[in-house]
């Protein structure tokens, strides 16, 4: 069983009613009142092994707090369960997750802790809707209404690419728990060697680690949906074509995208050049930007930051570039052989 | 960090008045209308690496809901994350977990998949109490009441070493994903030599391995136990004497056992002698039996098949039997090198 899709459908057909969350980055559940979502974070899956636990705590509770964003909630308890080695520093895991918790309002309320030869994580969140009985959905996008990302996408990819060649080349060599937390300070940062790069680049480089280690998950841009209409999002973890293809299949609509929307940084641009990634293979296609893509009226602007990247259309499954190119669900599959 | 108590007292002062929950089975949610609980399976470490997924689903879902029955609870809603390599049956794994699932009254709200070199599973169970309002605790035992288990215990903890033989010896030879199946089923299991037994042990190392690998959370008594006026239960997954430790400690009370309290069934004492283990260390430190440990008042009898095994005293944090030997709290620690 290799193909996440059709075990996900398969799933879907064996729950029948039960199943309707089943795609959705949260669910509501079933008494209304709280949403809830759930997802992890394992060494040598989505980080590399030797990764400071301290920032693989913030890791995990990023994402899971973007799930909440995309449903228009807040998060209020979690429950955390931590596998690892004996010599794990938990405490410096935990002191890292519950400085992060206390800033987003989410209280630990229940967790488990059990050996494995390598780190993992599970977080379940419990959110409670920004605004009572109202949530972000993926199948209420309307044709004529605007598609907008949260915010530039594509560097997350970057990152995630540059952390597999240290991995390749000399990572056992250099890594320790806390070697990722001196590479994210900038002072030292450009004395080590471990990635090839002109020194000009250096700076884009800890920018992208940066992105794509600790995401931050737009929750104030998801109040300010819920606060201005909006009904409509998804998180962009498996890449903006992949998950607009979700939202549109969902909603039944299509997508008419525009051939010059900025979506991936200008910045950025040096760094993926002597990467050799294309750089909007890596803003469509990339993922785990952990961005809101959202859709609005036309004529409704949302904060600075946000960019337009189409419009959603009548022509069900039909996505497309203004030239008539149309789009791929390229992102990867989490049960395939895929970056990361 | 080896010392998973030292751990758990440090996170507890981390929490501050947050950390109430730890070291309880179960978390009542601050609004007071759910119970929440979280437990993973992980191969390596819960159960051998080849064990048939649709009994690995049914595990993590019966250390999940006896969590919920020791707290006087039922299971409504389940998180699921299961974390396997691309060749895993997710199919098998899922068909076991939802028909198990369905026969107690769960339903699955949400959920993530995710790649990892072994498989391991992480459940997120929502419960409800069966009288709202009304929960078992474990700081609520009162001297003079009987303390008693809800069956008897120590076989699971013979399964355990089997397993751990067997995986020692040549289960790389023997193992497929179904071979644990087949060891289930009485027909064949008789003619496998994996373990070296006499004949006339196999009905009893059949039950031992079911033991372990099934427990069946006691969900029954729990609700036996509320309707009842039984305010005070854990589940033993440490061991009966960690675990009563823990129960008195948090009741601030102690325990004096009975000399010949039958904790070890009859019927596995020949298997145990040829394992060349004390049943009385089995029974009382060997773990895993997710049979509840609960007190009621002198005179209230429970359902038959429940074992007194002592009485609550006023001597806190003295456990000892009627003869004075002190009962140490030698259960394993999860952070240990202990079995399993």
């Amino acid at each position: 069983m290799r193909d996440e899709d059709a075990l996900i459908a398969w799933l879907r057909d064996q729950l029948g009613e039960d199943g309707a969350w089943i795609g959705d980055d949260a669910t509501s559940l079933p008494d209304g009142a709280w949403i809830a979502t759930v997802d992890s974070q394992i060494a040598g899956t989505h980080f590399p092994p030797a990764l400071d636990p301290a920032v693989m705590a913030r890791r995990l509770l990023a994402v899971n707090v973007s799930d909440l964003a995309a449903m228009g909630a807040r998060p209020r308890w979690g429950l955390l369960t931590v596998a690892a080695p004996g010599d794990f520093p938990h405490r410096r895991f935990f002191r890292s997750f519950l400085r992060s918790a206390r800033h987003v309002g989410m209280r630990l309320v229940g967790g488990d802790l059990a050996r494995q030869a390598h780190p993992a994580a599970t977080l379940t969140l419990l959110g409670e809707a920004f605004e009572a009985g109202r949530s972000l959905r993926r199948d209420t996008a309307q044709p004529g209404e605007v598609i907008w990302l949260g915010g530039t996408v594509g560097v997350s990819h970057l990152g995630q690419q540059l952390l597999a060649t240290v991995d390749a080349k000399d990572w056992a060599a250099t890594a320790t728990w806390h070697d990722m937390t001196r590479w994210l300070d900038d002072d030292v940062f450009q004395e080590r060697r471990v990635i090839e790069a002109p020194r000009t680049l250096w700076p884009s480089i800890r920018r992208a680690l940066v992105r794509h280690l600790l995401p931050r998950p737009q929750l104030r841009l998801s109040a300010w949906l819920i606060e201005h209409g909006g009904h409509t999002a998804i998180d962009v973890s498996d890449g903006v074509a992949r998950d607009l293809h979700r939202l549109c299949r969902k909603s039944e609509v299509g997508a008419r995208l525009f051939d010059d929307a900025p979506l991936f940084p200008a910045w950025a641009r040096p760094l993926a050049e002597h990467l050799g990634i294309r750089p909007d293979l890596a803003a469509w296609t990339g993922g785990e930007d952990y961005v809101l893509l959202f859709t609005l009226p036309e004529g409704v602007r949302p904060p600075i930051g946000c960019v337009a990247i189409g419009e959603i259309t009548a022509h069900r499954g039909e996505l497309a570039f203004a030239d008539g190119t149309p789009l791929a669900a390229a992102g990867w599959d989490h049960l395939d052989d895929g970056p990361g």
